[in-house]
Order: structure tokens, then sequence, then C-alpha cells
């Protein structure tokens, strides 16, 4: 595979995509969502990956939509209407696609995210960044609302945290990032890399069935009420103990010993 | 305008709703509602008007209910149904409108907000405090569950950290409302005022028009699942995108200079 | 009332529930789902009791599911496809009966509580555990992904939290626990029971009329729409005003005096 701005790296079933187009602050342009949707989807269909990692090069870890391309269609006919439409729906849809994934997505930060970037991070399953990152929704600044940001971003951290960070547009820290639930942990920049390689690594290490199984039922059952929830995670364990994973898991277990999974 | 409960003061944009019924505890008694649904649709058509501040004089920030007023009514022909159906409407109705309102709406607490005392800073969009201030829903002690205070509560702080304060009716200090997500942050005393307005005066200087539009998504896509909010949401930054306020800041931005809004 | 796998006590209104099942690490077997389900059904028709204390004897809190009994299905004819049914659901259904108990159910964890017993402190309504106590939902592990548990987690913690625990299946110790929001308080060992009674007694000494009006509103409004729980609860509210405890309740507030609850 071959992409203009990110750059792949593969080892031992952990896939890195790493943004690469440090000029243009690593900006959700269409090219990068056509590149990231496509990427995800090669991801999706190759079974020797089983986690990915998205991280970034540069400063910047992701700033959001590309601004000088949103202005430079206000010159067409529909004053740039249809341009906008397509791309935050292609946008929502690269969002939806990472919880569609079957693979986990752990979001590595070692910058700033920012707008549509700090909702990719969101978007993520998992997310670590180095103590020096910092995270903002600062579309309201620019007399643009990060709206569609704070779709995930709503979802991840209390209300009154989600509004402050959209209606101030400030750059929050790593350590208050990580109280008000919207990365899992923060480490020194130079170990970064390293721990959440060892998290990459311990996912990778479990059945794929299983977690495509769990993590997909996972995003479904959140939009359920608590009885339909219920129903509907009762039948998905069921279907995971008649699966070859599970006996192996679980045998396995009983016998003392380490699960060779079928998948 | 004038009011006999409530005082009200604007400067540079910013309008603060003061609750001044101090000998009552700032009780939500009929005609405090009355005033405060007044005051905040006086507010939503005044184009000076960017942010509202809610504060109040004296040690109760507001004791919720006038528990007074509500027993007397018992001696009514119907047991005070009737009274009880509209004041729990009529207060409802205030509470939904602070959502609904244009403006973002900053409690600033200074003292003690108990039911839907409590239940008015769980529905402003922000809320900062003294620290010495106080929160509880103690509805439980007096045989009256806070039953209305607990819906913008448990979409404000976690399902086990509401149902604490609904079940014991305990007061808990600033620090662990900032810890559960109850408040955005707590300030020293005398430093709450200056604080706030700085934070009011930065969120008063971005477009109005930016800020309704965000506002009004924010709440609205809430309560949808994470497509028909992406969906949604999608649509509304198509049209933030062609409002002129999105032209100047973005064009502002790109140019570095400071954004003249048109709203 | 006379079980095999859990013991009970009653002393001054508080009923305790106590997991007895040590040799088998407290595991959620069938014959466990049926002693719970059947107590807990015992304790709702007991007027005596006004809440509901959850521990366990050993130092596993609970380990979830019996995976002995799991695998020891497999054989059947159908792969066991009809006793996993029934089981998940009957585990479901007990879970489900927690929130729908009229008495508030306090789970005091000194141990280990992983997989379905994670679940089942997410399913209370507090949690208080010893310093020394872990969670995890660690089903990825062994091939059989937590998807029942994560109902409860994912309403209880945070969505990266929740899924961070779900996909590495790592203990996390009581601290981590308090600071995501899964329990309510850490208490050191030796002050746990003291403290956990402490908080039972001031609950029991509330009206049980309130706390099952209020605890039965608080789970239907969390699945509504903002609109829809406060047209919700303001009808519960009025209902509440018209109960004799609120009336007692209130009245004894405004004349200084104790209440004394006829619920």
């Amino acid at each position: 595979m071959s992409f203009r701005l990110i750059k792949t790296e593969k080892s031992n079933n952990i896939f890195n995509i790493i943004l690469n187009d440090e000029k243009n602050q690593n900006t959700l342009s269409e090219e990068m969502i056509n590149e990231l949707s496509e990427v995800f989807e090669i991801a999706e269909s190759d079974n020797e990956i089983k986690v990915i990692i998205l991280s970034s090069i540069g400063k910047v870890f992701c700033a959001g939509h590309n601004l000088k391309d949103l202005n430079s269609k206000r010159s067409e006919n529909d004053k740039g209407e249809h341009y906008y439409k397509k791309l935050f729906q292609m946008c929502s849809e690269l969002m939806i696609s990472i919880n569609k994934h079957s693979k986990p997505v752990i979001a590595m930060i070692n910058g700033i995210a920012t707008a549509a970037g700090c909702q990719l991070i969101s978007s993520c399953d998992l997310a670590y960044s180095s103590e020096n990152s910092q995270f903002a929704t600062p579309g309201v600044n620019i007399g643009l609302f990060c709206s569609t940001p704070m779709v995930p971003l709503s979802r991840t951290v209390g209300k009154k945290q989600a509004m402050e960070m959209l209606l101030t547009g400030d750059l929050i820290d790593a350590k208050k990032a990580l109280s008000i639930g919207l990365i899992n942990n923060v480490f020194d920049t130079e170990k970064l890399e390293e721990n959440v390689l060892k998290i990459a690594n311990k996912i990778a290490s479990k059945s794929s069935a299983t977690i495509k199984i769990g993590k997909d039922a996972f995003y479904k059952q959140k939009d359920m009420s608590l009885k339909e929830a219920y129903d509907y995670t009762s039948k998905i364990m069921t279907e995971n103990m008649l699966h070859k994973d599970s006996e192996e898991g679980i045998t396995a277990f009983l016998e003392k010993r380490s699960p060779n999974w079928k998948d």
C-alpha cells in the first residue's frame, strides 16, 4: 500500500498508522480522510493485524479540518455547500468506522490534538498521551463550533467538561485530559511508545475473534436501554460461548496453561 | 426590568442574574421560578448580552423548592395536586430553558446549593464554585426524593455518585463536586468572581451566532444514537460553514488577525 | 430461609447477603444465581428490611460465571446452547432485579471482583471497597468477552475506561476504581464494615416509601431523553408530595423535629 499523507508500519501483529503531513499539521483534508478510510479498510481484511496504533509525526498530532481547503470552496457556485456536506459526512463515516472496526484502535498522542483531531482521539477505543500533549475543541474561536467533534467528545467525558472545552476553546493538558476521562493514561514522553506497545501487545495476544465479538457489541449496546442491552448481550454471550476460541480459552484456563487461539 | 426576588447587572456583554431572596434561602418559589423564567426570556432577546452568570446573595445559593409554600397547599380540596403538578412542570420548563437558551449560562456558586438548587447548577452549561461551597440532593431527608433534580444530576455525574447523593442526602464539598464532574472548577472564595468573569469574557468574545448554533446542537445530539448524532451534526457543520461568521473567523485565522464577528 | 451458597444476617433493618461459596470463588453458578434471585425476592417482601448489603466470604468477592460448569455443557447435543441462553438470561434478570429492587443495594467489597462479579458490583446502587480490593473484566483472556458485564460497567464508568478494562482484562486496584467512578469510596480494610454500616444505617433511617419512589424513578428516567425524563419525574414528584411521608417529612423539617415515617 502506498500513501502520500500517512505512513504505515507493521510488526508483531501491531499495525501503526502514522499521520505524516507535518507541514499541514496532519489536518484531515479530503485526501487525508480518504487515505485513512482506505488504510482502515485494508487493516480490516489483513488477518495478521490484531491491534492498530494511530500516531503522528510532528508537534501537532492533528489540527482538525484543513481550513485553507474549506475556505477555498466558498468561491464555488453553491458557496461550498455541496463540498462541505460531502466532507463532513466522509469525516463522520471515518470516525464511525473506527468504532465499527473489528480491531482495537489505540491513539498514541505526542503533540497537540485539536478540533477534528480531538474528535479522532475521542473516537479511538483507547488513548494514551505523552505528558506534554494538549487537547482542544477550538472551533468556537474561528466561528465554526466543533459540532461533529462534540459527538464522540460528549460520549467520552462529562457534560460540563465537554461544554467547557467547546465554549472556551482552551487547550487542556494531558493531566486534565486524564482527569476528565478523555484519555486512558499519561506517560513520560520518552516512555510513551514503549508503554503503548506493551498495551498493544497484550491486547494482540488475545483471541481476535473474541475481541471482534466484544468490541462490536460494546458500541451497539451503548445506544440501547438497559433492558435491550441485556437482551442483546445475553445472545452475544451465547454466540461467544459456542465459538471455538472460548472453548480453547476456558479449557486452557481450567488446565492452567496458555491458550492457543484459532482466530 | 424590575423584579422582587432577583437582581440583574449588565456590563461588557455579561448579564448577571443574582438570586436575591436571602431570607427564604433563595428558594425556587412560584414567584422565583416566574421571575427567573421571565429574566431568561428577556436575556434571550437582548442582543447585547452574550453570556449569563447565575449567582446569589447570602450563604445559601439556592435551597430548592419552598417547603412552607408546598406544605400550605395540602389544605386545598385536591390536597395540592393541581398546584404541585403546575409547579414541578414550571420548574422543569425553567431548567430545560437553560439548555435551550442561546447564550451560555454559567453558575457561579458561593454557598450551599441543595435539591432544586443543585438541579439548577446541574442544568447550567458551566459551573464554578468557591472552595467553601457545598452541594446536596437532600429530599430523601424530608420524604420527598429529589426526582426532578436527579434528571440533570444523573446526566452530569456518574450513576453511583448521583445515587450516593440521592440516597444519603449528604452535603458534598466543592472538591468532591469537582472530582465527580458536577462543577468545572473550584476557586478561592475571594478569587471566584474574578475567575468566572475571565471565563465569561473569554466566551463573550466569540461569535454569538456560532455559540448559538453549537450550544443548541450539543443538547440535541446528546439524546441521539451515535449514528443519528453524526447525521445531525454533519448538517449543522455545513450550515455553520455557510454562516458569515465562520467565513470571517476562518479568514482571520488564516490571515493571523483577530476576527470581527458580525453576530 | 435456608441457602447452601449464601448466608444472610439481619439487624437494625439492614439485611446482609453474604456470598459464601469460598471454594468456588463465589462464582455465579446456576445455583448461586437462583439463591441470589430468591433472597432478593424475600428481601423485597420483608418490611423490616430497609437496606441490603451484598458482601462475601473469602479472598475473592466473586469470580463471575462458573467456568467448569459452563465448559461441562459443551458435551450436550446442542453444545450447550440452550443452557447458556438460559443461564445468561437468568443472570441478566438477576442484575436488572437489583436496579428494580425497592431497597437500596450496597456492595461491600473486600477482595477481587471479576467478570460477572464486577458486573454484580456495577449493578448495585452503591459500592464501597477495602483498599486492597481489585476489579477486572478478564473474559477476553479466556476467549469469552465480558459482553454482559459491560452493560452496567459502561453505564457506570467512562467509555475509554470501560474499554481499557474490557480489552486488557487487567485488574485495577481500589484507588483506580474510585477514580473512574466504579465505586463510591475506599476504606481501610479493618474500617470497611464500620463505614458501610454507617452509610447503610443512615439510608435505613429515611422513609422507605420515599426511597422506593425515588430509586424506581432513577433507573427509569436514565433511559429517557431529557424532555421525557422531566415529564416523567414531574409526575413522580407530585405523587411523592401526596404521600403521607412527604407531609410528615416536610412538616417535621419546618417544625425542626425528627420525622416519624409511616412507611
